[in-house]
């Protein structure tokens, strides 16, 4: 039996500016990518979401093609999908929000279905943290690992809700300059371990295209990112990392350290895909066999044979 | 016997700002860092520098007392040795330079020593490329692998005699946004290709706190930044990383990709030193034990098992 993997998070349209190039409407949305992204492994993906009815029913096949269950998926009727507008600079490794229309997502209750109630693993996107935490508050299983983004708006802003749902939570997934507000900290081990103190026992560090770092049971693993000769647009990376990473976490029995340092290659893995071209397409067609060879080729990348005679001190 | 090191490039008295202390001077200088790093290993290692006659005795006898061989340092006699002033930013990883007093180094011209132009291994610190090349050109032996750092300036208003010097040696070491003017591309692989079609078979891309990359023979390996708990003084950081590289590859009868690989890990052990502390402290401190430690640390914080079972696609 395939074990349960439910996703919480963002459907969304985009436009998107890179110093390249620019798109007007794109599919996006966190939870699109987690989602795509998760499906690839052979786990039974279930999707919380909301949508417009604007939302196009080639795009949500595309979920449901990769056997994505969308059954927790709103769509309201009159309303619009969330829109997202971002800018890229020129290091493509930061970005200006240009605009952000809330529409469904404004007055967006998660409704788990009762079937993922009970999922091994549970991605959660970035939201608001009250309506994360509602969310949470659906599940019930034991063992449940569950996985939280959020962003430094919230931190800012709603912090006392993050504090609720942070508690709650196995592992976080934040980038560096989050990490930074969240703790108050500028070393990342310094800033990790006050986060472990919030509830999460594991901490992953996300820095773009230079990787990740993984903190938990005293320990750390810094992954790269994997190298590609172009960046086209890296809206997504980060949750096709996520997307990865819970996939991979929802295959084993035990998630400890050592099976989260191959979630965090996975994941680096998958993010590699994302970016090569515009909005999701590269991670919807990524097959096993790519997969699989950029898992190989990592491994290659970051394994060093040691030679302590070398070390003459 | 041992094998010989020679080391080519400034020592200086640095100004130094951090958004945290200052401290108004302090021994410096890219050839010192190396030499000081170099040192810690067995290896006869040679120093070409110039110097004023305001350059301190105790600190030319930091380098003496770790086995570093002054006779290439010029003393200039009523010359001002080389001074530079930095203030680093909110991200400790970059900084402005506030002034530059070249001083005795306006008119430096390398005397590399008779018993070191057949070093096996030989470092080039940042200096003017036609200065480097002088150096270049009086070095002697077969299969003697030679190191080049560099920097956007020379790169920006120099490129002629840049090109010259560079088309002679085995490895460049520059950092990111070094890598991106020289190459004229964005992206770091294709950047490493077009620097390697400029001579070096070698190239290392050092990205500060976020590690360091190594292109040749085909090949790619990425190593982070080994991970400590506070930044106090980043001076330096790159130089001992050069210098803990050199020293390694000083111990190997072949150089290879392997060899470097390590020679990376052990560069950005001994910049971890280097960082923990206002100018060359740090590094001339840290003990073999010291450093043993930290490479078996760097080890554990970069390998992970991979049990292709969880990678159910």
């Amino acid at each position: 039996m395939n074990k349960k993997l439910l996703v919480v998070g963002t459907m969304a349209y985009d436009a998107i500016e890179t110093p390249f190039d620019k798109i007007d409407r794109i599919l996006g949305g966190a939870a699109t990518y987690i989602a795509l992204a998760s499906s690839k492994f052979n786990t039974d993906c279930g999707l919380v979401s909301v949508i417009g009815d604007d939302f196009a029913a080639q795009d949500l096949r595309k979920l449901t093609d990769l056997g994505v269950d969308v059954s927790g998926v709103e769509t309201v009727k009159g309303g619009k999908t969330f829109f997202w507008h971002g800018r890229y600079h020129d290091d493509m490794n930061t970005r200006t929000t240009m605009d952000t229309q809330l529409n469904v997502l404004a007055d967006f209750t998660p409704v788990v279905p009762p079937e993922f109630r009970d999922s091994n693993v549970v991605m959660i996107g970035n939201l608001h943290p009250a309506v994360q935490n509602s969310a949470v508050d659906q599940l019930h299983a034991e063992q449940q690992f569950i996985i939280l983004d959020s962003m430094n708006f919230w931190m800012e802003n709603f912090k006392d809700d993050l504090d609720q749902v942070i508690r709650k939570v196995d592992l976080i997934t934040i980038n560096d300059e989050e990490a930074r507000i969240l703790s108050g900290e500028f070393s990342l081990p310094k800033a990790a371990e006050k986060i472990h103190a919030l509830g999460p026992r594991y901490v992953i560090i996300k820095k773009g295209e230079h990787g990740a770092m993984l903190f938990g049971e005293g320990k750390i693993f810094i992954a790269p990112a994997y190298p590609i000769d172009q960046v086209v647009d890296p809206t997504g990376a980060g949750d096709s990392f996520a997307g990865g990473l819970a996939g991979l976490l929802a295959q084993a029995d035990t998630i400890d350290f050592e099976c989260l340092k191959q979630a965090l290659v996975v994941g680096s893995v998958f993010a590699s895909f994302t970016v090569e071209a515009f909005g999701v397409t590269a991670i919807e067609q990524a097959t096993s066999t790519q997969i699989q060879k950029r898992v190989d080729a990592f491994r290659a990348l970051t394994s060093f044979e040691w030679n302590n005679a070398l070390l003459n001190l």
